[in-house]
C-alpha cells in the first residue's frame, strides 16, 4: 500500500513544495511556464512584492483555487517560485536571480510587457 | 459563397503566404511559437543560413508534412518567418532583426540553447 501523505500539523498543504534545479529546467518548460496569461500576472505581482510577502491567497486572479495551485507548480517546476510553508499560509518568492542568470532576458521580456 | 482561392500557377501552395504585423505579434504568441522543439530547430537551422536560401522542404525534422506546414504557420503568425513562393518551391527568411527588435534577446535564448 502507498503510505498516506501527512500533512505537517497547523498547514493547510500536504506536502512540502519541491523546487526546481535551475540547471535542469529546459528553455521549452521555462517559455511555456511564462507563456501563460494567468502566470505572467503571478510573476509580475511577485516581481513587485518583497521575497516572502505574498502568501498564495493573495494574487488577484480569476482562476480556482485547484487551477491556482497547478499555475504555482507550473512556475516551481520552470524554476521562477520558491515556496515555503509558514503556519496556515504559503508563502512566495520570484527566484529572480537564479532564473536570470539560467535565461537571460528572459523574465524582463515579461516584467515589461504591458 | 465563399469564392474558392486560386492556385497560382507553378506553384504548389494553394494562396500565398500572409505575414504578422509584429506589432500586433503578443509575447504569449512569441513564446509560445518558440517553446516547440520542432519550430526551435526549424528557427536553429533558419539562423545558419542565408535568407531564402532554405525550401519547406530542406529541414530535417520528424513530422508529416501537414504538421510541418502547421509550424510553418505558427512561426509566421508569431513574426518569426517570412515565406515566398518561387516556382514550385516556397523559400523561408527567418525574420531576426524584426522579432529582435520587438523581443529583445528572446530569439538570442533560443539560438544559444544546445
Amino acid at each position: 500500500m502507498t503510505p498516506t501523505p501527512q500533512r505537517a500539523a497547523g498547514t493547510s498543504h500536504r506536502t512540502a513544495p519541491v523546487h526546481a534545479d535551475l540547471d535542469q529546467v529546459t528553455l521549452e518548460s521555462a517559455l511555456l511556464a511564462l507563456a501563460d496569461p494567468v502566470r505572467q500576472t503571478l510573476v509580475r505581482e511577485l516581481a513587485t512584492a518583497n521575497d516572502w510577502e505574498r502568501s498564495c491567497g493573495t494574487f488577484d486572479v480569476p482562476v480556482t483555487k485547484a487551477t491556482l495551485s497547478r499555475h504555482f507548480a507550473i512556475l516551481r517546476d520552470a524554476g521562477l517560485l520558491e515556496q515555503r510553508d509558514s503556519g496556515p499560509k504559503r508563502l512566495n518568492r520570484l527566484r529572480r536571480p537564479e532564473f536570470d542568470a539560467r535565461f537571460p532576458g528572459l523574465l524582463d521580456l515579461v516584467l515589461a510587457e504591458r
